[in-house]
């Protein structure tokens, strides 16, 4: 009988995660049923959104229960199978959840062969699919548009970015640290980018955006989405992909009190999910691939080692200190 | 010469307006140059926005200044001319200011012989044209769909739910009194309305709306906005007209704590002007004559006399006491 580690919630966080949230048990592993395969997993997903999954509060997906195994995406190989659509060998990508093998029976997509996995866990995955669809539907860049991008050093603002820069935009960043902007003008190729812990954010928009802004991609929501709000252009779009500075509490946070200024400037504020966009991802990844191959699409992967570090890696997120994709490394890729 | 009566802003408004905000003042007319005409104004709009322009804030439009005839939109006769566009005898609509005469060059469309003018200062005027463009071009409803109305015996709320009925959907009216909400539901076909003075509004949504909001109108912000978050449908469409509830503070408002909600729906929350829609001003009224005549769209009109008593009638708007139009008549119409 095999033998699967599992990460199960223990405790709905109170504030920032804590290792205590989580329990790191043993099980064995059932047989499995017709229509069923089973997953190697190699690399577990580490996501803000995983914050969101653990509070009991109704979302797009439902809570985490208590005792249940935490849900994660992921890649992993086929090692058994009793599903003809599923062939063992082949690397997939799914739901895994936080566990060293899963079992199922569908809902996972085969990861193409010449794709480096560490890629298609990032910029070809959820992350750069969620800036790619995000940014593009949504924020429906035109060239000389200036384009806003919150977590400008994370796993999805790092890639809609450059993305903006290849679609003609001006980028103006804003992330945490001197590093991180380094990067993001250095290496990524953004136009500006903010510190916002030593800079004020309302004052530097002003001086690099007096037109204003046409994009806001906005991963963190609170202080920063308000000053962007005021500095809108005429028909300004703002893309929510996310808001992690309010996941960390279970107090309702202040909303942006300069909402209205989407009047003023006849501007949108719309969300989106990338599950919807299943459909297309084949042609989102036709599209990046030549531009990581040219260079134009650089992404940088933060990759924790081992299962059981998990929950105090996912900190890391909420803390600001991963610089583009986190992810847990499970066991080897061969 | 001719004197003019001017309501000029004497004082910026400290939460309510009052009515030593304002200072009535004559002057004499000046004789008109070339190319303007002069217009005897019969009907000054008072409209919720008006509150926003006494503000010393940046916005759509700049803000009055103190000592300036206050802006208002409205109708009058054009009484001499030396701009061969411009007819006297015609009827116009335009920035009138709170004044018995006004002088101006251009800015102004004839309003046509057979329309009644207090139609033509509401369903069919400014107001109306809100109602109309801000819920088919923004919020786009399609057949069955729910529809949220806050200010719903407002001027522009209680068109827009009428058209709502009319384009097949479920009008659920929000307002602030049992007979408004009567009005909304016996006069004009409302399925139901919220009286929010006296219900708790998050859970009237609850009951009245189990599957979820396809389209709030938005006219007040505030609170009620943010229950109506809460209660997206999938692809959800927020209108923001108008966010009266914020109106009468120059502190910064609570926001809209519950906007995350836009990502896990789907949602946009959009804000428009009726002025970008100026070219297709006639297109709607050729649409909304029609259903005025079979009965189908009613209007109620909210006549204060005399350009003197303006001053104290646009606090009406905001203590929620007019029903329909709030609009001062300021002379005769012939």
């Amino acid at each position: 009988m095999m033998r699967n580690r599992q990460v199960r919630l223990a405790a709905r966080p109170v504030g920032l995660i804590k290792e205590s949230d989580f329990t790191l048990q043993e099980a064995d592993l059932p047989a499995l049923a017709d229509g069923e395969f089973l997953v190697r997993n190699i690399y577990l997903s580490l996501d803000p959104t995983m914050r969101v999954w653990m509070t009991d509060r109704p979302s797009y997906l439902p809570p985490v229960a208590i005792g249940e195994v935490m849900r994660g995406g992921g890649i992993g190989e086929i090692v058994q199978s009793k599903n003809e659509k599923y062939e063992v060998g082949a690397i997939v990508d799914g739901m895994i959840g936080w566990q060293d093998y899963t079992i199922a029976s569908g809902d996972f997509q085969v990861v193409p062969k010449d794709v480096p996995l560490t890629l298609a866990m990032g910029v070809l995955g959820m992350t750069g699919l969620s800036a790619y669809f995000g940014l593009l539907d949504i924020g429906k860049p035109k060239v000389g548009d200036t384009v806003i991008m919150s977590g400008a050093a994370g796993a999805v603002g790092s890639i809609a970015g450059q993305i903006a820069k290849i679609k003609g935009c001006r980028v103006i960043g804003i992330a945490g640290s001197d590093d991180k902007c380094a990067w993001a003008k250095g290496e990524l190729g953004f136009d500006e980018c903010i510190n916002y812990r030593t800079e004020s954010v309302p004052a530097r928009l002003k001086e690099l955006c007096p037109k204003g802004v046409d994009i806001y991609f906005d991963n963190v929501g609170g202080d920063i989405l308000n000053a962007v709000l005021a500095r809108l252009r005429l028909r300004a779009r703002i893309v929510l992909c996310g808001g992690i500075s309010s996941y960390s509490t279970d107090q309702p946070v202040p909303g942006p009190s300069n909402y209205l200024a989407l009047v003023s400037a006849r501007a949108k504020m719309e969300g989106f999910l990338i599950f919807d966009y299943a459909p297309r991802f084949a042609e989102a990844r036709a599209e990046m691939k030549p531009w990581i191959a040219e260079g134009k699409l650089k992404s940088r992967v933060d990759v924790v080692n081992g299962l059981e570090n998990a929950p105090t890696a996912i900190r890391r997120l909420f803390e600001g200190e991963n610089t583009g994709k986190l992810m847990v490394k499970i066991a080897d890729e061969k």
